[in-house]
């Protein structure tokens, strides 16, 4: 068997329409044009360009984005300050801090003074806690793009087996969530699981979120399972230049499951489609609106 | 093998000396008295009772009690405001509003407006969101008593296999939760699940909270596995009479595990205990200290 592969990139570039068309939606019918704030404290190059990139697909969305780019040796007072006029501003749905933030400043500390309701990264711990009690929460990015392509590719995901390999904050944990409110029988691995390589033989749904790169073997994969690969490391390839690999032993893995998701190209460029869609589900429900979005 | 009984009335009596220790020496060192306010609105017989002896175990441990009956035709915003007062008295640490409530009453409002440092049910978002980002957290008590009950049987849980049957805000998810904290791989089973018995049957520690009468059959369970009983069901009886069961077939379980808790006198007297525990550790964070319990 060979894999068939999930295409990342199209089905973010689907999601961006669907978001481009609840905007105009929201704009005809409630005058209403969905902003997003991103502020970027430093020069951090890599930060830099995930900075243009949200700007530059906000605006082709047809939503107000607002940059903030604030010098280095910023400090905490004044980055508060900041989100605090963020919060007030009603032409501001979505809150985004880039992070890394410089060491001066206490991430947790600046991450829970965004108003809940403007956190369109989901890392507030209000919105973590809605997502744990099954209310409307706003998702964190990545584990909802994962569901989003395992349900485009499986369709229900009632009954199936779910692993994810990973318990982090912002993918594990949410991404396990989000498989249970699918009603898929969940299971959490981590680096003190005792049988990694049969847990993962079990998934019909197999996420891998450890950040090791190509960690996960072929033979670690259920033939036919729906393999969605979240890790981005950056190895040192053939003659010596960089290469990005995902947390799976892509080729191999391939070789066995039924679909799998590439890196690049897989659960990558869905962040910013699913941080788009935060927007719009954020400014919704702002102004007193159901989120557009199934799901 | 016959399967050894986890005593849940003598830990929880345990716990209890414990509080009770930790209660003297922070009157002693910090002249803090613990305070639990406990709320009944009407006249529920079975609410009444444990109201009482909820109160009664309170002043047992050297605590203060506040107890607010209110009347069957209360008013939300009645109740609300006392929520308000008891929230800004210094002398209560924790606040417990008895379930069910009457249904002019929107319970899920109530519970938003009880101060998350004083949510001694550890059912507010806020300490939902903390126990699912690894914070401080007040937990929800009943899965608290449960992993308690587990370390107590088998020392340190990493690595072990946990399957939780059940998906409820106040047991499976918090316990879910807590089996991860403690190393588990913990997968979380539920009605959709399709292989239910085969599930059950790679735990090494099986968690029953499901709410179905011995629904849990003894070929469900590993030989040797630590079975927690989390169910209280009232069924028919011989001749009739009402009888209390758990959600395990006990006498079929209790011939092929190592270890299960007994229904009554497993979980249940955890409940009350892991209410005073929290009520303590409450205090004791609210007065900028750490909470006196390990775990």
């Amino acid at each position: 068997m060979t894999a068939s592969v999930i295409d990342g990139k199209a089905t973010a570039a689907t999601i961006r329409q669907e978001v481009a068309r609840a905007v105009e939606r929201l704009k005809a019918e409630a005058g209403l044009t969905p902003g997003l704030a991103v502020v970027l404290v430093g020069e951090d190059p890599a930060s830099s360009i995930y900075v243009r990139n949200k700007n530059k697909q906000t605006v082709e969305a047809g939503m107000a984005s607002f940059e903030h780019k604030l010098d280095e040796g910023t400090s905490e007072a004044d980055l508060l300050a900041l989100i605090d006029r963020l919060n007030a501003d009603p032409a501001v749905n979505g809150i985004l801090v880039q992070l890394p933030l410089p060491k001066q400043i206490d991430s947790a500390k600046v991450l829970a003074a965004i108003d809940p309701a403007k956190d369109v990264d989901g890392f507030h711990v209000v919105n973590a806690g809605r997502l744990a009690t099954g209310q409307d929460a706003l998702v964190p990015c990545t584990p909802l793009g994962c569901v989003i392509l395992a349900k485009q590719t499986l369709g229900d995901l009632s009954g199936l087996e779910a692993v994810v390999v990973g318990r982090s904050n912002i993918v594990g944990k949410p991404v396990a969530q989000l498989l249970l409110q699918e009603n898929c029988t969940v299971t959490i691995a981590h680096s003190r699981t005792k049988d990694l390589a049969a847990t993962c033989r079990r998934a019909d749904i197999l996420i891998a979120a450890v950040g090791r790169p190509e960690m996960i073997k072929g033979d670690w994969v259920k033939p036919g399972a729906t393999v969605i690969d979240v890790g981005i490391n950056r190895i040192e390839g053939e003659g010596g230049k960089g290469k990005i690999v995902g947390d799976v032993a892509y080729d191999e893995a391939a070789a066995v499951a039924g679909h799998i998701t590439p890196v690049p190209g897989g659960v990558g460029p869905m962040t910013i489609a699913c941080l788009l869609r935060n927007t719009v589900t954020a400014a919704a429900r702002q102004n007193g609106l159901s989120s557009p979005f199934a799901g």
